[in-house]
């Protein structure tokens, strides 16, 4: 749609030969009146629970303070990921029914309910030192409106902790599988569920792990079906894409 | 092993046929029974349409054609990925009602008709160069059973085209983005729609690309949330996953 | 501007308090409204001579000639990069005064002569093996309208070369330094000319070179200011920078 | 060796208070007279308000303090980048007008007003994190006596804060990107505006981000035209590199 | 499930105690109990002196003491791998007969003797610095029960200790070759005798050492047959692997 | 210099037919008489069937057939592995005994039947396309004098063709495991079997496998104990390892 | 310009045939004149027998060609490098004295015999395979006026070769190593003789070699002192650097 | 077992004291003896002033001091690198007369004095913060006698020092230069004079610098003959080599 075609709407309307709704509709029809970046806001803030979401690292404790002072001002949701203790501290002074969860290192400011599915998402950690990994995905999956099924430390050493679980698993929507190292539990749980699943590869390690890009490309390389990768560490995102899956209808 | 075999030893115990001894010694020799490996092959027997799949590069022709032929003797479907032109024409001599997709290098045999949702997949590709991968999630997720809505060459110098869509693709129930170079695409996507991105990297371009790692890495530390990756050139790992996902009850 | 800002102004429109120039200039100047995806490739039309750019490689010769046939029946300028002979014998046959420089690997179509600023860019490249790469510079830069001084094999075995037409050169407005191997003759320009250089690593070379990458390293983290840095072997982008640069009033 | 010694020994040569042979051996001696490095030099000096620039990293307070205590009895202007604190306190008790950025981790003393354009360098980040890098360019700009337009935190969650400048952006004669992780912003700005883009990568971000490589990677891929690449972090070399091109006449 | 209960079980049938039907239902819902896992497990236990093993890096201190304490309980030998004395402090006052190994930072429970060989396992460094690493595996050798040879600082400078105990090695099962930097040692033992070489990269070293990366690939890529590589630095699997060479019958 | 000759100068020393300072001169000029290296050689030559080994990739076909003509004249067998046809034909030309398995890449002589354990080697490979590594490993195993246990395309997919053959796999004294892609089965297995396992990362597969790097990677850190690694694609060396183990005392 | 012109200046000045003002603008437009780096060719030209270097790969036949045709004609001696046969035919057609050496790929013209000092180069290769790069390092010693001892295939596998030879290595004044895979022969050599080492790594290999980098580093990281390292597969670097050592005075 | 055992054993065998027998055994249970690798050592012993080298870095502090006194007892000179402050102050309470370089993190015990020619090596830095490495070089040349000139800070920026210096570096027998970022230095060096460059990357810089590899790819792949290159940072090395050469007679 042109210019020229405004024009022409914008005279139909002045004319009465359109009404103000039916040009409205069109406009809102136009592939850029429709862009998207704040309808998806707007969307956001009608849906009930529905939280805003900071990325703490690399931000001062000043800043996040301030923009969770404005955000949860609107009565929105909040979700402030790779927080620390002191930034919670200066947050939780002018909101305080601000939360802190330490191992998942997450903020969250709770204002509305959120819609919650019958479903679950399994959460199935390799070892215990993926677990901070876990909890972030674990805290932000549940903030988002969803049950969280944790099962951790079920690696190759204490697989029969994952097979015990499997009937409640394959009951799960959606699977998050977490893991350092060779990072082959995404391989071996895609082989034996038939659900998607979100593989977070972790930095934990050490030798040839480099910082979880073993795991990574393990992950990237899996030879079973069904498996999607998110980045290492990235516990935020893996429960943030489950969520999504999760509570469709 | 399956169910029937191990609930005849039981009665076989029950009717003093066999000792206690035997059993367990039976029992003990096959720790696989309910593996649960194997249950997943039978639910696949008995879903309509679910087709089996197989990795057709790196295998000669003979094998291709003697795996694509003991498997539709099952009555199954069956999809052959990374296929050549030359096993085609060794398939068909045995199975003629085999179709090729060029683009997609796909070899299917369709023994039953899938089930088809009413919600569909779109895949979006930056470029024209992303075709051969994009085809290949295509022609994966619709031999899965799904409707897909395909919109190509619509990266940054098109992205007009991308907008245009804007309506159609917020109807589908998840998205396949399909880039190259840079990749950014994915973040583009991911920032305008509210569903699941399945993000695939292609090996297009050239100088600091590196056959795929540019685009991969950006994929994978996208800013935008519900952006998931699969392998580079993965088409059907992207168009499988879509496939579970949009396939979703 | 959101949708009840839209629909108040129609509502105005429809009322007569508004006319309709100035809700069309309202909507004009919506930060959406100018987009500008749109209106780039607008202003590409209306500017003499600006070309469409094709990047042929990854495309079919059936593509490319499809694409420039229907380029330049808009009477557009058209430039193709990465194109092959085969490629320029198919364009041939139907736009018969498409021009093919084969060591640029380019094939234009000139329909409107594009403005030419008295300025030149420099291009001067390390050695002769780095032509291709200059090539595509040169006629990327001479095909939008740009005087191009021409200094090839100018590396360190034959610098004296390079600084008998520092004169020349610093007469220049943008200079393009073209390395493979260790890429120090960007820091060296850099060092010499107050000008800004855009650096262009190439893949030539062997060894520990991976491809351009040790140029491109080298050139990334040149000590000399003033330096700025395309993609490996990427002329094309160099030469539409520095025209960018060379044709600015 | 400077002009005015060779003049000085051309004129001896003239009044033979210095034989051919003589003077032959002087310059034979002195190769780097006319070196055009030194020219160089001279012309900065010149030039009014070009600043000396010290890298202040790896370097100690002691060594920072006595170059710039040098250089400013000059009565040049000076930039120190990638000072600290220390280093600045050390400075100010001898140069007691140095003023200090300490976002930019810029030490500057002025001396004389560099001259300034009319036009504006727009710098552009993604992310609040991205913060101190855009500060080192932009400080950097300013010091070389540019007007700068700074646009930070508009990346894909904030682009609308983009959109919104899109008119300011497109009256600046260069614009400079700064954002980590993916780094798809220079991509998408690149192709909104028909000006040359200076990307920088930053090291923000955690996962397969690499330090910065990732941004890296898809800035040197990016689709856009238009589009150059300094170092990591490098906020002074963009700064440098865009105030060249604003100043150009 | 262990064999005892399933043995039980099957008793229950055989008498009529138990219906066929429940018992399927029951073996069904345990499908792990023949899954081998366990059965490894099992033969742990009824193996003298076959110690349990935790990898204490990642873990917090209450974690290693809790998991120590219950596995020391069931009368088990322990050994914890990556401890430290912080660890062993807080073990110590659950288990006073927990022995630490600084150097090798590993903490032991000894509650059974392991059988031990006659034969010996060489561990041979190229250098001072690679002691923590050989200390880790000669440990973890000698309280799987073996006897351990210990050559250490052996690399090129000081090869005429490596020679001068060449009979000795010679004499033992299986060597642990240790070396960082350019990992020569693993190529010169591996052609000097006749017994499988485990070789372990370390991260000593700096430069293009690249934290063990260097004599990683060199081990992977020795032109001497018999090597086999572990991950950089982890000596522990090194004398894992060796014990099981070792205590072979 | 070899034994005898040194028995012989002493004897002359003895006899006074040498005198002390010519002995010691001799000596002194011989400085690798006992290298031990050349004992290793004496050694083989001993061993009834221990084959000389060479590497034939980046050999001429003449080089080639010279060295195995050499070889074999000495009654030696001898193995040649990534032999080529060409090289086969020019082989038995002059050496009509030899053998050529094309799959394993591996020309063989035997002059001399090896030892045999009663014990096995089991090879175990993921998929169809890792069979050539998987067979230089077996066929070189079985030259050396070893029973194979094969068990191929055992992956992800078919793991219950593994569970299956574990009571056999676990009768044998060492196992190899040879995958691609994301390497899991080396894991899979090492945490079901007590026995040394060999891993071998092959090149098969693409993307983000970039040539076997992330198979290698996840074998390297692997969690199961036990696992040591070989190169990417290097059966021979897994073969000659397991064949060492296996042929233990 | 050059001495002789600069000396026609100077007399002119002298003269008064040319003012103090005019010359001085003379030289300052010549900034080169004295740039030591023509000196450097005016030394080549002098001094007996020095060659020319031209690298011919990424050269055309007829650029190749051109080349040694100018240069041969001014008398000179010349080493083209990474030459091909066809490139020699085209050569010989013109200067019919032109010997090519295949194996080390050198088309060289002689013109003056070089100076050769008694001394001598050694050159040693791990393996057979390596005999292309050692021979690009032996002809150009040789053309440079060496005498060279080659000892070739004195890797691990054949190191008494190496140890046989000691004495007369250890007379030479500069020792080339060259090995592929895991580079451990120039750790060696470095080890066993007092000399300086130069090493170069080979591209031979396979796995996770990478095309000589795990011989480079290998290198690089050598623990032996007074090694120094030339690029991947760089022969002629290291025949000319050692020419340039054993040439010293 | 040194020469003189040797020799008195022959003695024995003469005098009828050792039969054949026992002396042949003795003989070959040291295989070492004349390893040359100890006579290497002998050597030093005999020469005037070789020092022994300690690398402390990775030793502990009691390790560095007691094989300091151990070394220093036997009248031998020593040169620990990289050693710290507190290393230095305990071994100077054991040996009082030992020197620390603080810069160079070199502690050295001099007891004899070593030759010094009449020749000098260069020592180039592009810039003050490569002085530590430059240090390392230069004491470590000084420490085995050598004339050091030191021409620090001599890059792109500063290259008038350098060129200023050109007489002064020509006269030197061989250059050691040290660079960061680029590493162009290197080249421009290697291009200006005719004496073997040994080139000293640093991990000096940020960015896509690497830790130093863009300076180690850009010195490798030096378009300048005569280069050769050792480790990052491997300032010891490099003065070593160069010290090597510079002894030469």
């Amino acid at each position: 749609m042109n210019v020229k075609e405004v024009e022409k709407l914008l005279r139909e309307v002045r004319n009465g030969e359109t009404t103000v709704e039916r040009a409205l509709e069109v406009l809102k029809n136009f592939p850029y009146t429709d862009l998207g970046f704040a309808r998806i806001d707007h969307h956001r803030e009608l849906r009930t629970g529905y939280p805003e979401i900071i990325y703490c690292a690399g931000k001062t404790v000043e800043q996040v303070r301030e923009i969770i002072r404005v955000m949860s001002a609107k009565e929105n949701n909040v979700i402030g990921t790779r927080a620390t203790t002191e930034m919670y501290e200066a947050v939780k002074g002018i909101v305080p029914e601000a939360v802190f969860y330490p191992m998942a290192r997450i903020i969250s400011v709770r204002r509305k309910e959120p819609e919650k599915p019958d479903t679950s998402i399994a959460i199935i950690t390799a070892g215990t030192s993926d677990m901070p990994v876990a909890e972030e995905a674990a805290i932000t999956a549940e903030l988002l409106g969803n049950n969280v099924l944790r099962i951790y430390d079920a690696g190759v050493a204490g697989i029969h902790r994952l097979v015990d679980k499997l009937p409640e698993i394959r009951k799960c929507r959606v699977i998050i599988v977490i893991a350092g190292m060779e990072g082959a539990l995404a391989s071996v749980v895609g082989g034996l569920v038939d659900k998607p699943v979100i593989a977070v590869p972790t930095s934990v390690g050490y030798g040839a792990n480099f910082g979880g890009i073993s795991a990574l490309l393990a992950m990237l390389t899996s030879c079973s079906t069904g498996v999607t990768v998110v980045n290492i560490d990235n516990g935020f995102g893996a429960g943030f894409s489950a969520s999504m899956i999760n509570k469709m209808k």
